[in-house]
């Protein structure tokens, strides 16, 4: 069997995540390992839980990581609260609300899907107008697909008693966030994003007017708010639910360790910063941007490739030698706009000026 | 804030998992981040697939770690292939069977539940019997919560028209297993048990004949095995689902190349070696074994406190003792024999004589 253990190439990763993690985060990886019962390791989680409150912005005692990638925290934000005979109005203006949809529809209940061009933002007019009484209002904060940044406080404003889910994934320390000032009822992320962690937990939080909602028993047990909050939150003796990904845990703590040290104003400065540069760099190169003027998110930056602006080349090949020939990584588009957009993540430790540098330098080369 | 970032306690983890992870896969945990849609980390994600088929004993082509940890693979290895109208056949002879018949049940298939005393082995003609034509057959190998191995391939011989599902979570790696050869159908494991890895992925592997009874769209949408094959299986682009998680995948890829360098029948009989020296070092100190004579799991032992035999100290307080005085993690009781029976994990990096030698020299200074 051929083996890969010696190969360790190192890559700047600007696609849409993962993002070269914090080295704070990788280090505590290789903490020694700890039970999930242990009083130690039960502490570490408290702490991180306290930390995810801050740069969500809430004081939701149940805020913890879901054991899984972003995609599981997006289930477990709607199959705790909704089913069969519920109606959630889902915006749609890209990839990450039409997964909504999908995991909405699963659970029996009535997704009103509202479509938006690919680029624009939420229209909060039109979903306030898609139904007069859903059981949730359901939104992308920052889509990861198209680069846009929506107004989710606007949507707060105007939810009524409906609960108001935010996917959070790509906003998540990286921009301006505030769970409780903005109604957002349920908030879900990512840890390889703006957080600068390795991809494996979906930090989650629930306000206690959504805790009220829960079923009593959701179609998923794995992701069972209600077993799972006997073993997140409370105090004294945890009960079992699942092991929880330890390592992931201490990584994630230590990434939101780094966040906070440095200062979560001056962290979402440095994603604006870095990711205005990578807009202004790609401007100057001929190239355009996608996402709509006054909407344009700060660590994903959508760029436009203008017909024939490549020369001979297609726009896979200008990756494939970003990466084979500068060990640059940047994304490709999503559905509609695949093959004529590029997503350049500027995330996490990634989120440096020097990053942005190379890879401008690099397609300047390649380019010619 | 508090910070535990400093306090780095190491234990020895001998309860029913996490156990100590292998040094390597600790190291590889910290490999340089790789994008999931790069190519050098689709060709360590085949090589892991390829490595779980060795230890699964297996051809399967579906055969990959599911994103979640144990429960998330159980949850996986039953949406996919039951729901309303279908009935499946679950063992219960321990917590995790129980925990089948919830997650069948959400589905909205029939569960039968065919109860077995605790620490008893399934009794496959009671399985048979259950049911003339079920859609599936659901069992586990090896109990965690009794230390209860039990004869899958019998189960597998007479499973007829129906899916055999067996749960391999403290078995995969520890001790004999034959996915082929005994007939399951679709299998899933843990990587923190006898892998000696961190918690957080869940081996799964699926025979080409379940597949065909995949549902076209499964109530679980990040689980969706129809979308996951065709990120994990075949050759040339991978279509995104998910982000994988990355630096776990690397670790349990190192883990298990440890495992096979070790040679797989070696770390077999490594596991019974310590397992069997765990039990004869337990009752040389006066204990009793719980698990039925002749279905003793090796990795997992399962002890009876016989009354009275602590003195004045509760079970729980010589767990305690073992915790902050050796820094000795041993697990309790679940559900009925909480309270009266320990359980003692010697899996993975843990099972290694070393470690019997300071537990049993511990409980021999605390019990005096």
């Amino acid at each position: 069997m051929a083996s890969t253990e010696l190969v360790l190439t190192d890559r700047i990763l600007m696609g849409p995540g993962p993002c070269n993690p914090y080295p704070e985060a990788v280090q505590a990886l290789g903490r020694p390992m700890l039970g999930h019962l242990d009083p130690e390791f039960i502490a570490l989680l408290d702490e991180t839980n306290e930390r995810l409150r801050t740069v969500f912005g809430t004081s939701n005692a149940l805020t913890f990581p879901v054991s899984g990638t972003g995609s599981a925290g997006m289930e477990a934000a709607i199959v705790n609260f909704v089913g069969p005979g519920d109606t959630v109005v889902v915006a749609v203006n890209g990839v990450f609300g039409g997964r909504m949809v999908d995991v909405v529809s699963r659970t029996g209940a009535e997704a009103i899907a509202v479509e938006h061009e690919w680029g624009q933002p939420v229209d909060i007019d039109r979903m306030v107008a898609a139904h007069p009484a859903p059981a949730m209002f359901a939104m992308v904060h920052a889509e990861t697909s198209t680069g846009v940044e929506s107004d989710v406080a606007a949507m707060g404003a105007r939810k009524g008693d409906a609960l108001l889910l935010a996917d959070c994934v790509t906003s998540l320390g990286g921009v301006d966030l505030q769970v409780d000032g903005w109604g957002i009822d349920i908030a879900y992320s990512g840890t390889q994003k703006c957080l600068g962690v390795a991809p494996g937990l979906a930090p989650l939080t629930v306000s206690d007017r959504a805790i009220e909602r829960i079923k009593p028993t959701p179609q998923s047990w794995y992701l069972d708010l209600n077993m799972i909050a006997a073993y997140v939150t409370g105090s004294g003796a945890r009960a079992y639910h699942h092991t929880a990904p330890i390592s992931m845990i201490m990584s994630l703590h230590a990434g939101l360790g780094a966040v906070l040290a440095e200062g979560l104003d001056a962290v979402r400065a440095r994603h604006q910063a870095v990711g205005d540069a990578v807009k202004q760099g790609m401007v100057d190169l001929g190239f355009e941007l996608f996402a709509a003027e006054g909407h344009r998110l700060a660590p994903l930056s959508s760029i436009v490739i203008p017909e024939g602006h490549l020369g001979s080349m297609t726009e896979a090949e200008v990756r494939s030698r970003l990466l084979g020939d500068y060990g640059i990584e940047i994304g490709g588009g999503l559905g509609p706009v695949a093959g004529k957009v590029w997503r350049i993540g500027s995330m996490g430790h990634t989120a440096r000026q020097r990053n942005v540098t190379t890879l401008l330098g690099a397609l300047a080369d390649i380019l010619g």
